[in-house]
């Protein structure tokens, strides 16, 4: 993939954040990493999303977190970013949102448990909540180090598996293959963070789903006999 | 009615659940039986609803479940179709949904109580919520034993009189004459999950309509003396 | 004004409900009187918003209740709306909707308290809620007996100043001046009772908006001294 | 800024109101200050957003709070938005809405806590609720002592630090550079209501953020430090 294409790409991933109602103003932003390039391309820091245009997309070097030819600052974020991509060399894509019903767990310091096949379809186990960075860690490198407790967070984890987590006290990142994918999973985890409300709402002490259920789920979607969709007939 | 068309409302019924904003992505089917010639139309696995055609609707024999001269896998779902189809001679259309307030109750492993006329007009008494398939049952068919939880379910009961059922822990699944009336029931259904969760929040223990206003309403529109509607003057 | 026209402005007062969002498919209908002609007019029973054309509005005497003129039944609700207009002379509209934050405060059995001045600026305290309808009431005369009950809510009560009721288990009646003034009610009715069940999840035990608060936006808005809008300069 | 220009501007920002979906019917208002000439410019009253004109916006003398040269009414909650010019020099913009979830927590009487960092990214600390008027102060000048309560709420506290207030049993209002300004603060607080609320339903008792968040997140768009957007390379 040419540059050009790596920033319309990650310009359509950005666009579908308002289009599926995950943010309003310029409260998120998507990135995309070519791997072979060792370039993350990211949306621009504070750009409403009504007059972003793919050309305003800001390219970094992965390596050195350099902007590279581009005149607009990148995310203020896209430190967290480039702590993932490095971290996890699974991942092509990277969200992060306010959206209104995971900010709410995030807010609350709760993981999101698996209290359905909905949860199980797309993540393996409770969505985790990251901790709050210290106060050293926060002077230091505020968004870099968000990376560092995410990654903390995902010790002993597959992150492809439950490629989601909630910052405390701020909010969701998300990430999958590409852009595009890291902004469906976080679209999956709005929908997932809104029904786990409710049904602590009609159930406060509820438990998880099964181990068996989950299970069954999980790798209907996931892994070498999954069975949904096109892909094996 | 031929084939064509069978597929064309099976499409029709599939889009309104869409219009009706009861799925995201690919979250829900729908399917319609032609009892004449034993096949059952329903959407295929894993495509997205903005690209679905009417011709990519597929066929399955309902005694066999083999499909028929379709090139697209069916719903991983079409088994517990298949299944109500196959108990329950009155109905002819099924709809399944990830629909966020139905699936909250379905999580919280709740029934849903008639709380209100709206629910009695069309639901006679609680939606039921059918028991967790144990791991045997979920290892060995586990969307065709969905299916048999939810006839389980329904023992004693009408199904065409309480045309809806969350199975726990996973979602609604709902039924009517034909593809289209089984999505209206499942508006229905989600409307009612919001209304009686919001009427729980105001009233925790709040109990079930008495039975001679829930009898009114129900037998208002249903049955030799129901008179809503202009089929009756 | 001419049958034409009242026709006309009760299919328009019919399609608000459906553009302000306070209704699916057939649940909710409005009516209008003509005083002078002792006639109401009226949406008929069952015919979906989207098909409906203003010539199908339903006209019926109001001393009799007989259908006039007509080939459509009447919203099988008609004897409630001419229940109030014969009670009522002030009234010139009636609208009834299972918009969903009312609905579950009826089903909840409980009024819905003048917790502030959005509701003091249109409703003189609490939302009443009426009486579940005796077995015999029920059985004797469902619909009319459902005006009864309202009526007997409002005794000593000044319908005008609080234009609105929550049928208990079944949903709420609101009026007006007219059929869209009553449409107007309903809107503002399910507003407040959204903000007030939110009200009781940030403060369960919230008491009323103090009295003189209360009378100062209902006075601010209505009688002699009002100030607000463009009629009082 | 000549006059036209500025209602033109002020028109703008009430219509965003709407787009935003802050108000229904009247329900809101925004205003702006020329201090240069003394003229605060607001949406009259009682005229619905729908056919609102931007030469029907009402120009008043910030000294006396006298109506020049309009021939409508302004907003009754002109003399609040007057106490406010005239108390707090640094502001240019004022909107008052009845946005349902900042609102619901007016009538809770309960301020916002900073439970996050969207909401220490655009407020410092709680959004405080200003007490009720006693009956003297609502007999006396309701609006005017609107004002003088809110001022109350804001002593030893930078207004523009948080530009916002909710009003006991009323609801926000909400200030900033210009109209347009207040009304995306509007837009903000009734985000922060929301999620505040949610997160108050996953964590009843929940505390508000570490300091050393809060401040990280208020720096970062605030003051000299500030690196969020594109004004600082």
């Amino acid at each position: 993939m040419n540059i050009t294409e790596l920033k319309e790409r990650v310009y359509e991933a950005n666009m579908e954040l308002q289009r599926r109602n995950l943010i309003i103003y310029t409260w998120g932003n998507v990135s995309q990493i070519d791997r072979e390039k060792g370039i993350m391309a990211i949306k621009p820091s504070g750009v409403p999303y009504d007059t972003l245009r793919p050309e305003q997309i800001v390219l970094m070097e992965v390596a050195t977190g350099k902007v590279v030819d581009s005149e607009l600052n990148p995310s203020s974020d896209a430190p967290t970013h480039l702590a993932l991509y490095r971290a996890w060399d699974e991942i092509g894509g990277v969200t992060h949102t306010h959206s209104p019903y995971a900010t709410a767990w995030a807010q609350a310091g709760r993981g999101i448990p698996c209290f359905g096949t909905t949860h199980a379809d797309y993540f393996r186990g409770e969505i985790p909540v990251s901790r709050f960075l210290t106060p050293e860690e926060t002077e230091a490198a505020y968004e870099a180090n968000t990376g560092t407790v995410i990654i903390e967070a995902f010790e002993g984890r597959n992150p492809m598996y439950t490629p989601a987590v909630l910052t405390r006290g701020h909010g969701p990142f998300t990430w999958g293959k590409d852009g595009m994918d890291s902004v469906h999973n976080a679209v999956v985890l709005e929908e997932l963070a809104k029904m786990g409300m409710w049904t602590l709402t009609l159930s406060p002490e509820q438990q998880p789903l099964p181990q068996h259920v989950s299970d069954k789920h999980f790798y209907r979607k996931h892994g070498p006999n999954a069975y949904y969709g096109q892909g094996h007939k």
